[in-house]
């Protein structure tokens, strides 16, 4: 019996998940690299291999690093490569198929410089998020990097390398696809326009949202899609995923009401949820209340929203007629609003039939 | 050498900050009962050891089991009593004096029924900050409660416990303790006009922002402060303490420069720093920039805000003359806007002569 925050993971949905996502990609020139980012359990790495996954993706060393000591061989850090810790990747790129990302002539440099051993690079490339990245536009700042790469021994260019991570702030599916046709077009455009000097570059792309939205990966050599593998409730406002393919919800147990406010108070936090939010209509809600059934949840059976969150403390928001379902000593289950960052500050999982599943901490 | 994301805790910063408050209640009636969930570490809670403290706050039964498992035998678990974990609260008030809160008759009559073995009991009281707790000016529905709890055998009332979390929204010390007073005479006339039937009722109160602009607590038997044993950027910019009193830096690489976009990319995001924000001037920020010196931050070398956070990212907006002292492989530091999630997410801390301090989990 569940008696204290939880965080549930439904492993049919998660490997519906994820079997959606591979099928998308079964047959043509496109591999699935998933990033593992989102659940960061080698457990549920392992769920992957069924379904004819053998390259993942990472968004730290820590996190190659754990998933190489589970088995995984080829691997991709997502993410700038952080240059204090080249000795790391030197190790572990002697043990496994490691692929970096890159976007500063220093790092190059002194990675260049100080590895002995062969990393596949990525230059990260920015179509539009404004993040990380060079301009996919800005040819001249790209071939002032290759130059440089050309050069290299223990770096071995790959191809660019990107993520539209500005498709969750689309506010409908036709727009996502926009966001997707738009970087497409820039990165095939930049290749193209490389394809003389170096014509084996590879095009990796990711991002959840379009990923979910879209099924012709046509033109990229890899797509990168994380968070589809537990969805969550932005995904499921943006027009990702159904409300039932959410994978994973906090189970919090009821400890106060105040219907003269319309309030019930749950043990379920920021340390239970993290503190992403999502504003709908000028309300900021840090998850989406529904019924359990035993240790199940009941993703159509709203019970109003999270709107107030402390360090221990939820304050759901909901109709005099929702209240009226809910008994201090209950069980809620909450779909988080970025399951990602759920996961991390819980740091484990349990799934519906009671089993635990780890995280890499 | 520090290469990768580091929790940061300056021990003598840090033991000063228990001195000054240990300090403010020395010699009075009213004893210091910290709040441990910021630090959530047995061997910080050690360090309180040494300036007389023998009494602590918890916020869940958890951490209640962990410090008493560290030898604290007189625990408060300040959050509305989830009554799902009866049986846990009954074995834990068999080895210690454990004290609980309650605010509804729900709780109270599922407890006494339940519990074998006796616990302390205070009512949750709201002075205003509209979170939990019964109104503190609400004569009946206190009286309802105490007329069920002044039956019970196994829960025993020992009075009224509030926390004023508006303070944190005050913008001013003067705004703070106004709230404090306003709390402090609420509280108090409802000890009066109970006195006849509770002539032994307590008063227990906290909040750090009340607790560190104030010094004369008279009246209240407790205070329960928290987060002062770290602060942060958020107490700073209310008035709570100096800069150079925050006891907790995030040490993050740098990965990228944008000098175009007056923007630094830092290996630190969300799953470093929580997602907690301060609004300063329209601008949101998720932590403040400061130089590092070695394992040392410069509190008041500023090198600009984090204004945007991912999931390991973290966006730096600084003037062209800061990002010129910020090279590629640098580490700065980041004063947490919430030092008590920071230090949640982080799961552990490094002192700035490197020794490890484990946390809870």
């Amino acid at each position: 019996m569940l008696t204290q925050p939880t965080l549930l993971l439904d492993k049919d949905k998660c490997l519906a998940n994820i079997e959606r996502m591979a099928n998308k990609v079964k047959g043509s020139n496109t591999i699935l690299r998933p990033h593992f980012k989102t659940h960061q359990s080698a457990e549920v790495g392992n769920w992957f291999r069924d379904f004819g996954v053998d390259c993942i993706t990472v968004s730290s060393l820590k996190m190659a690093q754990y998933f190489a000591t589970n088995g995984w061989t080829d691997i991709t850090i997502a993410f700038p490569a952080n240059i204090l810790e080249w000795s790391a990747i030197n190790e572990l790129a002697a043990k496994i198929n490691l692929n970096i990302v890159v976007e500063s002539l220093e790092s190059i440099t002194f990675l260049e410089k100080n590895l002995s051993n062969v990393v596949g690079v990525y230059i990260k490339t920015d179509t539009g998020y404004g993040r990380t990245g060079i301009n996919a536009e800005d040819y001249e700042a790209m071939q002032h990097l290759l130059n440089t790469l050309k050069t290299c021994q223990n770096l071995i260019f790959i191809g660019f390398l990107a993520h539209a991570g500005h498709t969750y702030q689309a506010s409908s599916a036709e727009e996502i696809n926009s966001i997707f046709q738009s970087s497409k077009q820039q990165l095939l455009a930049l290749k193209t326009f490389l394809a003389n000097d170096f014509p084996l570059i590879q095009l990796s792309y990711g991002d959840t949202p379009s990923c979910s939205v879209n099924s012709d990966f046509d033109g990229f050599d890899e797509i990168r899609p994380g968070n589809f593998v537990f969805y969550d409730y932005m995904q499921y406002k943006l027009g990702s995923c159904s409300i039932n393919d959410i994978a994973v919800a906090m189970a919090c147990p009821v400890v106060a009401k105040h219907e003269d406010r319309n309030e019930v108070v749950i043990h379920g936090g920021a340390v239970h949820l993290s503190k992403d939010a999502l504003t709908i209509d000028d309300t900021t809600i840090y998850g989406h209340v529904v019924a359990m059934d035993g240790n199940k949840w009941q993703a159509d059976q709203s019970l109003g929203e999270v709107v107030k969150l402390s360090q221990e403390h939820g304050i759901i928001k909901a109709t005099a007629n929702q209240i009226s379902k809910i008994n201090i000593g209950d069980m809620v289950g909450i779909l988080p609003i970025h399951s990602c960052l759920t996961a991390n500050v819980m740091k484990g999982y349990t799934t519906c039939d009671g089993q635990s599943i780890s995280m890499m901490y």
